[in-house]
């Protein structure tokens, strides 16, 4: 077979300058996490296929890379179709495994159980700008609390690992899925319409409240179900104030309009989740009641929320309460809340703006030429070592033909001091 | 599709305790190869088949994760065989995936260029004690260097990162492939039949002389042949001492027996490299001729090295010089050289040996119980907060009912310092 240069589609090789950008984040997300008490954890990449294709992960279920049986269990020849030649595919997500995972181990593991993972992910979706085949995920979960107090730790911890990051200007949007569940109820929709509500619901930010109710006719639903939706949202949107003591006052007011649809502690809650972020964070973390918020995956219980990066309307992550997952594997349900950064989109925001790493130690380049005795070379080599034990990172490399640009090169990598070593 | 609580087959779900270590390990190494200038890069966990399969991987290629094609191009009625449904698979080592990456890259990437690599690899082997399904890899290559100053600086590199890790008894093994050709060569061998030969050598630590004549014979070698052959490797056995000054006497003895069947110029390499690491590396890394060491990839053109553990019988990680393979890919032979470190074996021996990550800051733990007040938890959160940021690990975690057990747990991890908080 012929060898071929480029990755595979959809998948990238990671330079060194991106490298060393990744390198900060990854390093500033895990330092942040881990002084919260969050324990690093890590999953196989290759997960059993009736794990991934089982109605949890929404159309991620769709965009599974498979992986082909081996050996004896390939038939080829009495496969009757692709079910028979795959047990097990590249994971999605790092939800499906954590829970698999903690079913397995949770004897094994403190309760309630924080848990950091950080590794790729692989999903056959159409390759775009900024999209990739191969991405890594950030998350970090609360097993075994049931309580608000999981929500105001996930959010604060991950505002202040965007904060170090050096993101300065983004804000938390929040609700419950039991909000969006009454909010279509009270609409007059019936069960089986909720995931096309939803779906139209999603796209709020990008179609407009128009885009919605057009959405919703071509979905087949009732023009007047829809209308009595849309009229709930502009109300809700015409609220001056949704964050903090605002945020209570707008919840407080919804509820009274969705009674009868709405449990009244899923209210309460959603304030004191806001309220408790507020107290402890400050200023530092703008939290916003948001009962438009849908998040995709089917998998959500309660609280939803979403990081929203000011000004660029994207998200930077976002997460949710799931406390019916671990029990589909267990049979006994087991509170769990989680949140997931948008990894690849904070590192293409900070590449694309230009960032650079903050320095942290000094880079000093020695230059060889070609042909040098061997105890010169070994007496630079031992001089280079010298100064790393003093902390310096130093580089012992052959001079290049074209030395120009190759120092050109090694000072746009931060080399600030170079030495050539010349024959005699 | 039903759920499955356990991991894929030979492969591991990773508890913290084992991920404090694996990060440990991680970190050091990085640190110390980041030191020396190695750039770190990364390349996707699929590549193509024809690259994977192209006789480069030697055993390895028996053992790839293959991956089915997806949506119109997997035609299953009309597949003849695997070929027809498989366009990619899992890299089953990092140095296939680095040539392709190198080719694909070189314009963009400092020359020579230092890569430090450290990611998971698959394959489909007989799962047993300490070989896994998925595992990480850590290589470090010099690519565009034909010189020694490549293989002196792998081999110190490598020697310093163990040695943070913490051993202190360990050596490294050299030799080159064409010391071994012209052994097999001197004895009589053909060239058709050197593979056959080296896959017997390669077995002498565990099997012995005797059992590589066997398995010679078994392979349908000429008995005389092997005797030559044996009787070699008896007299190279024999010499007193390999290392340093004595390695450069073995060579100079070796080469004159070999005489028309080795460039005079190997043996001087390699005896260049030896002496190099004796004056720069001084007694902190030993290094030995041994010309039985083999090395299982076949794509290795030059010097090839191992590190072997004291005691242990077992190599911590080995790499060598692939002149040949970047050629492959681009048709301009570069020059290559790599080290590979077995991170997998690496983290065993730790964690069998009981060692302890050298705690970096104090942990401190709160526990609270059920039910408290929002103000309560509020400002507990605020003071772990202030806690951290002057420099401690601090949970804020809910009060399990078997509160014992949970706090026995906390002290296993480190936890030194516990405070409960009770409702008023």
């Amino acid at each position: 077979m012929s060898l071929t240069k480029k990755p595979i589609t959809g998948m990238k090789d990671l330079l060194p300058a991106e490298m060393r950008v990744r390198d900060f984040v990854c390093g500033m997300i895990k330092e942040t996490y881990q002084s919260f008490g969050f324990a690093a954890i890590d999953t196989p990449a290759v997960e059993h296929i009736g794990n991934l294709a089982s109605k949890q992960g929404g159309e991620n279920e769709k965009l599974i890379f498979k992986i082909l049986k081996r050996g004896e269990k390939l038939n080829l020849a009495a496969a009757a179709g692709e079910d028979d030649l795959v047990d097990s595919g590249l994971r999605y997500d790092l939800t499906v495994p954590l829970v698999r995972y903690y079913a397995n181990n949770a004897d094994a593991l403190p309760s309630p159980f924080k848990a950091l993972q950080i590794g790729y992910v692989w999903r056959a979706d159409r390759p775009q700008r900024g999209r990739y085949r191969q991405f890594m995920q950030c998350d970090i979960d609360i097993i075994g609390d049931e309580s608000n107090m999981a929500e105001i730790e996930l959010i604060l911890a991950t505002a202040q690992a965007l904060t170090r990051i050096g993101f300065d200007d983004f804000h938390i949007r929040i609700s419950d899925r039991r909000i969006l569940r009454a909010m279509a109820a009270y609409s007059g929709f019936s069960e089986d319409e909720y995931d096309r509500v939803f779906i139209a619901l999603d796209k709020l930010d990008k179609i407009g409240l128009a885009g919605v109710a057009a959405e919703l006719a071509a979905g087949g639903l009732a023009a007047e179900k829809a209308a009595t939706l849309t009229e709930l949202v502009n109300e809700i949107a015409a609220r001056p104030d949704t964050e903090e003591g605002g945020a209570a006052a707008a919840l407080t007011a919804l509820a009274a309009t969705l009674e009868g649809h709405l449990d009244a502690d899923v209210a309460a809650s959603l304030s004191a989740i806001i309220e408790g972020v507020h107290a402890v964070g400050g200023g530092a973390c703008r939290i916003v009641f948001d009962p438009t918020l849908v998040r995709g995956m089917s998998y959500y219980t309660g609280t939803i929320f979403e990081v929203a990066a000011a000004g660029l309307g994207i998200s930077l992550g976002g997460g949710g309460r799931y406390d019916r997952l671990i029990g589909s594997f267990t049979g006994r349900e087991v509170a769990a809340v989680g949140f997931s950064l948008g990894f690849e989109r904070i590192v293409l925001l900070l590449t694309e703006g230009g960032f650079q790493v903050p320095g942290t130690m000094a880079k000093k380049a020695y230059l060889l030429e070609k042909g040098l005795a061997a105890s010169v070379v070994a007496d630079t080599m031992q001089k280079a070592q010298a100064e790393r034990d003093s902390g310096a990172q130093v580089l012992v490399t052959r001079m290049n033909k074209n030395k120009k640009f190759q120092k050109e090169q090694l000072a746009k990598d931060g080399y600030g001091e170079m030495v050539e070593i010349f024959k005699e």
